[in-house]
């Protein structure tokens, strides 16, 4: 094969690398699969993510800070006010992110007795699955349909 | 809003917990990029992603252990054999989780210049992206229209 053409460019720029430098991180993860699954309080996260509490309030505040969450106070009758996080729209965005982790653990990590969660579309029911399509309406079977082309922000290496 | 469901289940048999201890770890992802990339060797992958060589040769094992990379000998002429990485069909399948990361990227963590890279489909050219769909077609514009329900592997906390 040749040689591929990224290798000609600076890896700044690169809108992965950004990402993962946001939420690549085993914890985080977790964190936003809970939120998803409309968990939203800290001591149930910590009861089913199993964080040790230091990292989950570390990771909760960086995701706040990141503007991924937001902190919402809420309080029940006789205790002290408290809060709760729930997604921002730049939180809600990484939905699929979340779901191709799922997809790709049901079919290559699931245990024998099959997954914990299935994904339903609200109104009609079927499963929700992520489809790799295109502009002209494709659909792509893998990655090896995919073509990589420098966007506007590749810059040539020295 | 109701207490979610998933508060009542073990989290065992999560397949997203399951995908995030074998992946979720940012220099994974950087050795995932770069593979996707069609970047295979050694030397290339450490110069581009800036991992330690120690840390970069310990990902690459793993996910050789795990059976999502391969390695393939090769020679050049008047040099020692050496390996380079290619994907396995259970590595291709995380294709999904990186063009996620970048559709994410590519509208919340940009820099002004634009992102490095644009997906095409190789057939007609156009820009490629993920779509939430269901199994009646349906294309689904959020997490707001998934409903998450308890899969075969879910089991009731005690």
């Amino acid at each position: 094969m040749g040689r591929p053409w990224i290798l000609d460019y600076d890896g700044a720029n690169c809108t992965i690398g950004a990402a993962v430098g946001i939420i690549g991180e085993r914890w985080t993860f977790l964190v936003l699969r809970e939120v998803f699954n409309g968990v939203r309080r800290f001591d149930d996260m910590q009861r089913r993510t199993q964080a040790p509490r230091q990292i989950l309030s570390d990771r909760l505040g960086r995701l706040v800070d990141r503007g991924l969450l937001r902190k919402v106070p809420y309080q029940e009758h006789g205790q002290r006010s408290r809060h709760e996080y729930r997604l921002t729209e730049a939180g809600l965005d990484l939905y699929p992110v979340l779901v191709a982790l799922m997809q790709w653990g049901d079919r290559h990590a699931v245990s024998p007795a099959g997954p914990l969660a299935l994904l339903t579309h609200r109104d009609c029911g079927e499963r929700v699955r992520l489809e790799l399509t295109c502009g002209a309406g494709h659909k792509l079977a893998s990655a090896r349909e995919v073509t990589p082309l420098p966007g506007p922000g590749a810059r040539k290496t020295a």
